[in-house]
């Protein structure tokens, strides 16, 4: 069931805050290079935004952790604090904004602010991921906004859309390039047959990366976006276990090569579809035809594409990350957030309120086909208890490559038929510990999106 | 200039229409396909879209031109009228909803709808392209909202993208895939090896095309939608002439046949480009590389890139037409021009009135690569007279096909480094009249986007 069909209609909201030309006032938390921006955004505008409101926009707080640290002109000095009382306790202020990142102090901020019936701002994917559920009926039950364009791709409007989307129609797939570095990464390692290692030194040396790249490179970003994406399309309360989350740490570039040698392109997907058996929510490296839309979009680029009943595909790509990007999307929720105050209607948050605990579909039972690569000894009669253990599990085989090795070692390569994940896995382990296998099996998923 | 560089403060806007919990009330003007699709959602979802709003929707009045003919069961037969007079002079009604089409009857109404201070939404791209400067200043001026999100790549949220990035960033590039038709036929055409009319033929019959297709196939309505999206990226007043368009009505399977020989997809695009010179406003088919995002847009599907100085790129994709896509589109701007009636803010419309004149770049300033296509008769210098003529105007060639013809005719197929188009025009023009030339020359515009 969507949110707005499980919700009972809420009659109409009192105006609970006339704004009667009051400028809406804005508590900063955070103002790093994203705060930076939107302090920046806001200053240059403010004419068009005030138009576009109906009453001025003003910063009247910002906590920071370090007074001496250069901040951009446009803030002025006096309303700068390392003190969070004073900001998240100024009640003149309408809208606090969340950019300081980080799940526990960022968290504690959030939730004070959204319990004192003022609404949030936040571009924290992490925190959403982990708490988005609760934070967001303490928003509907507050009757206060919690807006989040900017936790998931950058610039790109997704939040919005899918919001816009969810209002009158029913959303049943999602498919995403959400990780800006893996992308990067992969695009250099298909393009220059780099190695792993050498692509990421490369793009942190770009800083497309952090210094410590896991939450990127091990799947965990993009599977936060997914779950932050899953509570506007299928009302789900994000689970904290069962979802599959793959990275691209042990991607071989023979694989990329083989992939390429059947047409396909590598990159890293987040996948969400409604089944009837339960919501299929994954992470993972895969396989794509050259003619995917996906296999374009190239460097740190992002893309998202949403399936509406009545819409159809909807894709958005754009940059997933970047300060500016990030900033444009914190200011979009900020007017969005200030017309709604002004206006006196919830907004996103009551949409967003009656998340559900939702069944998962069990890994195993996601039908793909694969990709699986075996490195062999190179004696007779391989090939056979390959097939026939895969044929046991009930899997076909469309293509098959063998291709010379070293040292009596061969690299078998097979690709399946449509094939459910469980039986693929059971007939890779019935041969696990046979002779002929010099390495634990490769298997990566194609995906037909 | 940004039109909302140019708008002066409007101050705070006053409280115009206290909609202190009565519904709001719209009037249909059509209701064929699209019209009853709009009905189906603002019945269905009814609930969910007075949560969001915060007052009912309510049809009051359906101007339609049969009452015989079989409406969506949602639509009661009591607000249905063949009289234009009875919806326009109704002092209740909120919201006038265009999805009627065509310019002049269409354009009667809305502007009589604006002028009595009502609000209006329409998804027709031909009256905008027309006479939406003077619509949008007529709404501006009696601070009503003319919303428009339909009119443009169907289910796309392009409108509301594009109204978000130019609240707080300058958009300087548009490019896209804007009708469906052209590439539908398109996509046949380079998958299938199909001639033009086989693949009109062929998307005629599965509806995704006109009987007269003139509109779609010689570009006019990827143009139109095109002055649309440059209203709102460039405030650019729809110029009615000097714009370049070209269709794909005479593209020969040859010319698609050898655009992937050199690695290229034809598409039908439409790009516009802010210079310091001019605008530059193009619709035409134009020749992609494998690797653009562009050329993986298949069959029916639109896609539109903007690229915003904060914003960096940010490509929208999806169903370009068809009733529900457009349909969801209406809706989304009914809920928008509904909050802001609650809110009393004026909304796209004050945005986007500043609308200026201002001056194109002349075609023959576009500066590109070009592929050239001369069949000439097969005799002794043909070449160097070629290479001479370009050379003169200073165009320099990065490659050069030649394919064996019949009955003494040869192809010769050149592709320019980047040149200036009236340089590769004139050096056209000084061969036109050369005994070689068997028939005029097929030029086409590669686009690095």
């Amino acid at each position: 069931m969507r949110p707005h069909a499980s919700a009972p209609p809420p009659g109409i909201p009192e105006r609970r805050r006339p704004h009667g030309g009051a400028p809406i006032q804005i508590g900063l938390l955070g103002c790093g290079v994203v705060g930076g921006g939107v302090v920046q955004l806001l200053a240059k505008s403010a004419a068009a935004f005030e138009a576009r409101v109906g009453v001025p926009l003003v910063v009247r707080r910002a906590l920071v952790r370090d007074l001496d640290k250069p901040r951009v002109p446009e803030l002025a000095r006096s309303v700068v604090t390392t003190d969070a009382e004073t900001v998240l306790g100024d009640p003149e202020i309408d809208v606090f904004v969340e950019v300081m990142g980080g799940e526990s102090f960022a968290g504690e901020l959030v939730e004070r602010a959204l319990r004192s019936e003022r609404c949030v701002v936040t571009a924290n994917k992490a925190l959403l991921a982990r708490r988005g559920a609760e934070l967001l009926a303490l928003a509907a039950e507050k009757r206060v906004d919690l807006a989040f364009e900017a936790a998931v791709g950058g610039g790109i409007p997704i939040v919005r859309t899918l919001r816009d989307a969810t209002a009158s129609d029913q959303v049943t797939e999602i498919v995403g390039i959400l990780n800006g570095t893996s992308n990067y990464i992969l695009t250099r390692m298909t393009e220059e047959g780099a190695s792993f290692g050498d692509a990421l030194a490369e793009a942190q040396q770009k800083g497309y990366a952090e210094a410590d790249p896991s939450l990127d490179i091990d799947g965990h970003d993009a599977a936060q976006k997914l779950l932050v994406l899953s509570m506007l399309a299928f009302g789900l309360e994000p689970p904290q276990a069962g979802i599959l989350v793959e990275g691209i740490r042990n991607l071989d570039p023979i694989d990329v090569k083989m992939a390429e040698r059947f047409g396909l392109t590598v990159k890293h997907l987040v996948v969400g579809r409604e089944h009837a058996a339960g919501i299929e929510l994954r992470a993972h490296p895969a396989l794509l035809k050259k003619s995917s839309v996906f296999s374009n979009i190239s460097g740190s680029l992002n893309a998202v594409r949403i399936e509406g009943k009545a819409l159809g595909p909807c894709l958005l790509s754009g940059r997933g990350a970047g300060d500016m990007p990030t900033a444009v999307s914190v200011v979009s929720d900020i007017l969005d957030v200030a017309r709604n105050l002004v206006a006196g209607v919830p907004g996103l948050a009551t949409a967003g309120a009656a998340l559900q605990k939702r069944p998962l579909l069990p890994s195993a039972e996601t039908r793909l086909r694969y990709y699986l690569r075996l490195t062999v000894r190179d004696e007779p009669g391989v090939m056979a208890k390959l097939a026939g253990a895969l044929g046991e599990q009930g899997v076909s085989l469309s293509q098959i490559v063998q291709t010379e090795g070293t040292g009596g070692l061969a690299d078998i390569v097979l690709l399946t038929h449509v094939a459910r994940e469980g039986s693929v896995l059971a007939a890779l382990g019935s041969v696990a510990t046979s002779s002929f296998l010099a390495k634990p099996p490769v298997l990566l998923r194609l995906e037909d999106v």
